[in-house]
């Protein structure tokens, strides 16, 4: 394996297959967010795939093992962020179906034609800009701000990629559901599966899973939640099923 | 007590306090849906509320015991409905606290002033016409199916009555969600709480709660879920708090 590795980046593995991932050390690094946007969004059958946002190409990465799809694009505002995808994409011998861009997805149908694609995924930034603490403009900032665009960005670059039959994933915080669905469906793209992520039991959602289709009709499927951790603290055996490891 | 029952009328306990209802042995019966929007909404301080669509009129008395609020309004418009509910009021001795009037919820204005309220509530129909079984306009097709009034009448006429500060709690089937979620901001009721109502810790949702508020602003709090029953098939802690019942 061909790993080129910067002085301020490491190599994490991801815990599916034996794929790894190229991140700086002191900058946005993947969270359990990406991991469980890619398994909800696996079974969705389609040969191409488009991740907007894909920061270290951790989606696309993770659906080329997943899912059957041959083609897996993502797209980066971020240079530098891109740059070390790539040799990610390098790291793990997919440069035959995990392809990368560097450009803003508000300028997504200068990339790729329109209605080209039947899933679509999205693990966005999370904080309205103004919220949360915020180093203006750094990578750390912009992956986690709505600096460079905001959900509805999101939702509209997303509504032109997607064709007849064309699925929208995405995770995003449970205090922007209504945002998020309320843009979606002005979008015409209607939710259809959602899945609310539970620390455990009986906590309140940390994160949303959302699955609409394009021109859908109104209908929303609400998923058993999906709970990360027993009471005594230890992995979900879901939680080790989407990391594929060794039930306990 | 006071209790006129007419031969094919039962009386049900609700199991708060001593409260009884009286219901039609083969109509529409009140069902753990009511009970949990009364629970839901019971914490929102103000003196007046208003049911919309209130039919046996179990909310209105189940909030005059649970809540603070001094003067309870409901409104229905199925007169046969509308008239043994005035006999539980007086069955339960409330006919100071709870006003209950027979009318259509799409002219509320006629019965009660715009803006006068701080706390609406509605356990509306839930099927869309032509979705599961309907008898045509019998009283229990009526109050199952959106007949005689849609989702969007219902949020429409809830907006007109709620004035600053003012709330909006619903009880609703899951499938829905993204149209509450979609007609609640279009009348600028903006969201704030959702509870996600499961039969079981690791089953899909059987109902949701949502509480808006008029004029609020954009950030929803999505509330850890309200498990009915333990593993073992017996009520949770929980719902046998919310009737009142002894614990286990």
């Amino acid at each position: 394996m061909n790993i080129n590795l910067l002085p301020d980046e490491s190599l994490e593995e991801l815990g599916c297959g034996s794929l790894v991932l190229i991140q700086k050390k002191d900058g946005f690094r993947f969270g359990t967010d990406a991991v469980l946007l890619a398994d909800f969004a696996k079974d969705i059958h389609t040969d191409r795939t488009l991740d907007l946002c894909c920061g270290s190409g951790i989606v696309p990465i993770l659906l080329s093992h997943k899912s059957r799809a041959t083609e897996l694009y993502g797209l980066e505002i971020q240079e530098t962020v891109y740059e070390a995808s790539v040799r990610s994409v390098e790291a793990n011998s997919l440069q035959d179906k995990v392809h990368l861009l560097c450009g803003d997805l508000k300028n997504c149908t200068n990339y790729f034609p329109r209605r080209s694609f039947k899933l679509v995924t999205c693990n966005p930034p999370y904080m309205q800009p103004g919220s949360g603490k915020q180093c203006d403009f750094d990578t750390k900032s912009i992956a986690r701000h709505e600096v460079l665009c905001t959900l509805e960005d999101v939702i509209r670059a997303a509504e032109s990629m997607l064709g007849d039959g064309g699925h929208f994933c995405m995770v995003h915080r449970p205090s922007r559901l209504c945002d998020i669905i309320y843009l979606m469906r002005k979008y015409s793209i209607e939710p259809k599966r959602l899945r609310l992520v539970q620390p455990k039991k009986d906590s309140a959602p940390s994160l949303v899973l959302i699955d609409g289709l394009w021109r859908g009709g109104s209908e929303l499927k609400i998923l058993p939640p999906l709970i990360l951790y027993d009471d005594d603290g230890t992995e979900s055996d879901e939680l080790r099923k989407i990391y594929e490891r060794d039930l306990v």
